[in-house]
Order: C-alpha cells, then sequence, then structure tokens
C-alpha cells in the first residue's frame, strides 16, 4: 500500500467535522488547531544530527504547520522514546530551548523505550488557538502566489550536514528551522490559502494547486533565494525542490499587497499541474519536485 | 538517563496550565481531554499480533485514558509508520472497526516511512470532551479503593499469545480490550481520583498513592478473578501483578457505594507505600509490582 493509497483509505474511515476531509495539515477542533508531525532517524533527520537540534526541529516543523493556520501555540503533546544514553539530556536542552523561543508550553505525552539499536521515532502533536485557519484549498483563479523569507537555505544545510562544504547559517536553517508565526498570524486573515513550505517549494505549490482545483505558474526567476544560498553555488530549480524551508506559501487576490514581506513567485488560474517559467520562459518541470521522504 | 529522571526533567520545562504537573495520564487544555500514548512493536505488542488487534489496542488504551477522566472521544490524531505490505490495510480494518465501535472520529495525523527493518511505532493522541476529569491524585485518608471489571485477563492473554495454552476470551482481553468510557462517565462525577490499570493493579494503585500522598491497602482476595483466569491456573498476585487490564481503578469516600458493578479491593490511609494483605493477612509485596515496558 502506498502513502497516497493509504490516506485515500483513510478518508473513508469516521472523519471528525474539523478533519477537513485530510486534505490539510491541520484540523480544527473546538476552537483549537491540530497538527502533528513525526521525525524518523534516517529518514527526516540523521544520526548524527544533534540530539537538541533534533528537538528543536520537532517542535519547528510543528509549530510551522500552526503558522501556516495562523495560530498561536496553545502546546504541544510529546512522544519520546527513551534512549538511556545522553541523547536523551541534550534532546531535552534543545527542547527548552525551543519552547522558551516559541512560547509553547508542554501538555504532555509519553515516553516509550525501543528495542536495542532501533531507530528513533519521534511525535509531537502541536495545538494552536486564535487561527483564522486558512485551507490550503482556498486558492481561486487568478490569485498570486507568494512566498516568504528565502527558499532553499535548508536543503542546502542538508547538503552541508551530509559533509560538503558551506557556511553555518545555511546549515543553521537546516538544523533550526524557524517557523513564522508572527508572518502567519498576520497573513491568516487576509489570504485565500496558506500552507508551510515543507518538502519543496514546487512540490508544495502543486498541492496547494491540486488541493484548489487550479493550475499554478511559478517563475523560477523569482524565487527568493539568499545570498549565502547563491553564494554557496546552487541555483533556483535546486532550491525549489529542496524541502525543509518552513517559508509560509500563500495565494492573494492579484494586486493585494501582503501585510508582511514576501515575495511574489506566481500566480493560479483555471487547469491544472504545474506550468513552470524561467524569466517568462517555459521550462520542463523536474520529475521530482520536492523532497519525499521515502525510507532508504 | 532513566524514564523518572527524563520525567523529572520534563516538569523543569515550561508546562501547560492543564498538563498537571505531568502527574496524570491526560491534559486539561480549552475544556478538551488531552492524552497521548505509543505502542512499540516488540515492546507493547507482539511482532506476530495482528495488524487489526493492533490497530484497535492503539485506540483503545488512548481511549482509556478519556476513559479514566469521564471524557467521551472527540477524535483521535495518528502517526503511522507504513510498511507497504499487507499489514497496513489490516491494520486500517482494525483502526475502522475500533473508531465505529467507540464513536470515535479521525481528526488527522502523519504519515511516516521507517528505515527498512525497523520496529513500528504507533503514536496516538486522543481528544475528549464533557470530561468531570478527576486526577489521579484525589484521594484522601480513609477512601475505599475500588476497581471494575476483573483483573488478570490480559495478562493471561499475553502469555497465551507467546504460546501458552488458554481460551480464545483470554487472549481477546490482550488483544481488544474495551476502554470503560460509560463507566467512567458515570463515575467520574462523584470519585475522589481516577486511573485506568494499564501496568498492573498494584502498581497503578501504588501510584495513585503515591500522588494522592497516602498508603494504599490492597487486600489480594478480593481482587476480582474472571472464571476463565481462575480456571487458566494463576492466582491474585499474578492478576494484580499483570498489565493491559484498562480496568478503571477509583477512590470513593467509606461507605459511599458506586453507580455502577465494582470491587471494593483495598483502602487508602496517611502514610506511604503499598500495604499488601491476603484475606487479611499482611503479606510482603512482590519486588515487580506491575509490568513495565522495558524494551528487551
Amino acid at each position: 500500500m502506498t502513502e497516497a493509497e493509504f490516506i485515500a483509505a483513510l478518508r473513508h474511515l469516521p472523519l471528525h467535522a474539523g478533519a477537513r476531509g485530510l486534505q490539510d495539515d491541520a484540523a480544527l477542533v473546538g476552537g483549537l488547531v491540530v497538527t502533528c508531525d513525526t521525525l524518523v532517524e534516517g529518514v527526516h533527520f540523521l544520526p548524527d544530527d544533534p540530539a537538541g537540534d533534533v528537538a528543536w526541529k520537532l517542535v519547528a516543523t510543528n509549530l510551522s504547520d500552526l503558522a501556516a493556520k495562523g495560530a498561536s501555540p496553545e502546546g504541544i503533546v510529546l512522544s519520546y522514546p527513551l534512549s538511556g544514553h545522553d541523547w536523551d539530556g541534550v534532546f531535552l536542552a534543545g527542547l527548552a530551548e525551543a519552547l522558551d523561543a516559541f512560547d509553547c508550553p508542554l501538555i504532555g505525552g509519553d515516553t516509550v523505550h525501543l528495542p536495542a539499536g532501533a531507530p528513533r521515532v519521534l511525535t509531537v502533536t502541536a495545538l494552536g488557538r486564535d487561527a483564522a485557519a486558512p485551507a490550503r484549498s482556498g486558492a481561486r483563479a487568478g490569485d498570486a502566489l507568494w512566498v516568504t523569507g528565502t527558499i532553499g537555505d535548508a536543503g542546502a544545510g542538508l547538503a552541508i550536514a551530509r559533509g560538503a562544504e558551506g557556511p553555518a547559517g545555511l546549515l543553521a536553517a537546516y538544523r533550526r528551522p524557524q517557523p513564522r508565526l508572527a508572518e502567519g498570524r498576520a497573513l491568516a486573515p487576509v489570504v485565500h490559502a496558506m500552507m508551510d513550505v515543507s518538502d519543496g517549494l514546487l512540490l508544495d505549490a502543486s498541492r496547494m494547486a491540486a488541493a484548489s482545483g487550479l493550475a499554478v505558474t511559478i517563475d523560477l526567476g523569482a524565487v527568493p533565494l539568499s545570498s549565502a544560498y547563491r553564494a554557496w553555488g546552487l541555483g533556483a530549480l535546486a532550491a525549489a525542490t529542496a524541502g525543509d524551508d518552513y517559508a509560509l506559501l500563500f495565494a492573494l487576490p492579484d494586486g493585494t499587497a501582503p501585510p508582511i514581506p514576501a515575495t511574489r513567485i506566481g500566480a493560479f488560474a483555471a487547469g491544472r499541474g504545474l506550468d513552470l517559467r524561467q524569466d517568462g520562459v517555459r521550462v520542463p518541470p523536474p520529475d521530482r519536485l520536492g523532497y519525499l521522504h521515502a525510507a532508504p
């Protein structure tokens, strides 16, 4: 059973009214936004990634989904596999840093033991409050597509974590991603659709278009790149197909300026699929639009 | 770092006001009860346990914590490791059965891939509503200790699942535990303290006593045993130290009758620790009071 088949089958189960048909990264339950992300050692993080960074990333990826709903963190629930080693203490220190940084308390959770040698599997369920909660499926034909921040830094950071040469700033973008909570709160009341960029800009934009029943055009020449990323040497296509950016991707009516700094990278139109451009000229989309976390 | 040390360290993190100091199996957030339980292959279930039973158990163990708070299921959030094998489909069928049986919708979740050969790690966060939400720490000196249903059936079922001879009814008690939702709703408004028996009656009762700052006396002769368990051949001490019962354990003022069928098995008093009796005669507590899920 593939992931798509599995999720399609889940949709035949009794679904909560706030589950949005499992089409979104977050659900709405009793005034709270609910989201869940799991990180697997060897799949979502490297076995030698520092434990404190794994803790930070676990919190940040979940809060990024809250940010995309315009929510403020109410708290997190943590499922943690105890190793009995120093890793646990370093993880706790990183967890404390992240919870402090994002003003997010711990609600509860579960602590388990894994069989010897098993890869770590860490799950957080995050709850958020005060959300305008735009869906990813609300884009309309004619809307412009915008993105916050810069794209590709974390992808470069992953390459650096795996041994490539590169600056600490790019490595930090991979290891200590920043959920865009304030930006999300500013954007949520005015956007037609919003989601975070977690698996790659092209892949996630295609998902927003598909969920909205539309086609999307993206101009690679418009994709915002940091000066560190440009200096590192890879281009916009590599940036737009790498993961872990945790920027916010959103649809606004054409002609409407966003309330925070952001970059217009494309537009939605009737139809389906991805229409990729480079400075106005159509280019074929790559086979791989993003970072799919298949196990090795 | 041991589990106790880890949880003690978690208490130094910023905690949600509804986290109850991480002393309870569930938290209270915005009118909802929140609980989280993880099942690990080879630790909480056997690799050859049927996938549908694992799904059932994953839901049931979480809803049992809601039952102990007197809550009704609002829904569950599922983190699922996709295997790509038939296991996934059988799991889904069991999940559908459990959600139907307990009138519990799916809210959302995450699907991940594990590295090849890794043991499955499955996490559910369950949300409940309309809870009176008694704490486990509210028992008072002089309160009687009560338990619903019978004890030890699931422990016998685990032995049968591992190859011992025994009846299907005991095996079912292990593989298809029943969260006591209706009983929990009836009890929650009147009890001083309540929790579910998940790790063993003696261990969980000792935890309730410790959380309440009291000693507890339990008479093994009073522990309710099913006729199937008695016929299977082990006694009350084995039953009271086995896990996975998912009965409800609660404290009521002496002389107060519970609103549902239950068995009085002991009492709370000033002091600390477990005072174990057999038909009124003090017996030494066993070294192991319950089933601690240490990894093999």
